[in-house]
């Protein structure tokens, strides 16, 4: 297992003894940012909460935040967790006080709703066991309201909810590879364990779907739902995702729907003692995989 | 009842015998327009639907365009209903082609839901028999969502429904004068009949109230629910709502809430033997009051 030994897996997991690793849960409208992972000039998640984390602290240098699961531009949370690490003389209030502030600072369309110190061996990245996301979809069925615009995509098509939940148990559930659904990325693994995945109508009409897995892979919520909504709106049948899915690498007739629909809802970890050592399970298996 | 023979009530319920009238359903979200009345040089609900419609049909004058409530700067709908008049030449096809134009070029903010020729006698602000609103506020015992926070208003107290509610029946609800919840206008009447006014929490643990009545005056929904929100803050007590409605004038300590909250939901008419008769009804009673 040489990925386990690297000096990458080492830092993470041994933890700097004179820091302190914090656990920050946020939600945020992804409309007005260019995605979560930070980039020079342009406005993102991880660039707000960095920016006031260091102004609001008496440190040098800016603070880097990890995440659960670094959202495109345009993708909503409502559970996001991300971790960073602060000298023990900081925050010594259990973190009252900066939560506090951060409140204040942040701008409107991201709003924290815990911060405390994280649990031995917290990655919020490497520690969760899974992901759920939603992705909400208003059909030919019903008129489309434009006060959920930001986060439902409007699809003129009517969809059978029925056969797009019955595709998703019998061919998409469960270990495998889903290359077809991923965006390629030079050594990665796009094997997942993908546990949920169905569709439900609301009060109003709208369709809500829930995506959860262990992990997911770039575009991969996005990729699977609409894959199924081409079956759900009859453009393709069963057989046509089974040969896509079976075939496992990236297919230019699945459509990514658009970021908008798709919401970060909960990211789950192991009780408190599990943390590190699922942490490192989880960089073992991704290294194994490579 | 001089009213009923004034030139103004004559022309509105005698209708033009060259025209047809219409009536046109649309939602839209108030975030970004500065409400529904027409302003130069402001972008407004009614500017854009008046603008589009005279673009699309070979008219020379701008055809005008009546609503059922007037909605301020920053309130939406999901159930605005509005009329026009077009000459009896044009939209033959029942307004099939017209509705199919207008979904295309209206703003992603205007959705239409219906296009028809009106019932006889049909005025959309005069023939109805009631409005109903919602107002929407996140309070203290949640954390707020920042995907709502365009159409929920967040109030950092806790707020005790059932005395809001008890406070809502026991002193608002029915025929009085609402001039403590107005903004007086010269020559108007604040009596109306407000015929319902129950918060509910929604599973998300969202307020929700919702607010009905024959008529509404200026900012009289988002007043009425400031008052209750000062009561089930436990800052104000009933006595105190109890002495404000019943002097019946304008009054400071009543809060008019923020726009975003606000969505006007639903106008209900009457059959379509009853449209004229109720718009005949409506403006002798407001003609009477003044």
């Amino acid at each position: 297992m040489p990925g386990v030994m690297s000096s990458t897996s080492a830092t993470a997991v041994c933890e700097d003894p004179s820091t302190r690793r914090w656990r920050l849960d946020l939600a945020y409208d992804g409309s007005e940012f260019s995605g979560w992972a930070i980039q020079p000039g342009f406005r993102t998640v991880q660039g707000e909460v960095e920016r006031w984390l260091t102004q609001l602290l008496p440190v040098e240098h800016r603070i880097p935040v990890v995440c659960a699961g670094r959202t495109d531009a345009g993708v909503h949370a409502r559970g996001q967790v991300v971790h960073f690490d602060l000298p023990m003389d900081l925050a010594t209030d259990g973190g009252a006080d900066l939560f506090r502030r951060l409140t204040h600072v942040l701008p409107q369309d991201i709003v924290v709703s815990h911060l405390g110190p994280a649990g031995p061996g917290f990655h919020a990245r490497f520690s969760a066991l899974w992901r759920r996301y939603t992705y909400r979809i208003s059909d030919g069925t019903v008129g489309f309201d434009p006060l959920l615009r930001h986060t439902v995509t409007r699809v003129t098509d009517r969809l059978d909810l029925a056969v797009m939940n019955e595709a998703a148990v019998d061919i998409l559930l469960g270990f495998q590879d889903f290359g077809a659904f991923c965006k390629r990325k030079a050594g990665g693994t796009s094997i997942r364990t993908l546990l949920e995945l169905q569709g439900r109508r609301t009060e109003a009409g709208i369709l809500e779907f829930t995506v959860r897995a262990d992990a997911f892979c770039h575009s991969m919520v996005r990729s699977l739902v609409g894959a199924l909504v081409a079956v759900g709106s009859g453009r393709r049948n069963r057989t046509w995702l089974a040969e896509v899915t079976r075939a496992a690498a990236r297919d230019s007739t699945v459509r990514v729907m658009p970021p908008g629909g798709l919401t970060l809802e909960e990211v789950r970890y192991p009780e408190a003692d599990q943390l590190g050592a699922r942490a490192l399970e989880t960089r073992t298996v991704r290294e194994l995989a490579r």
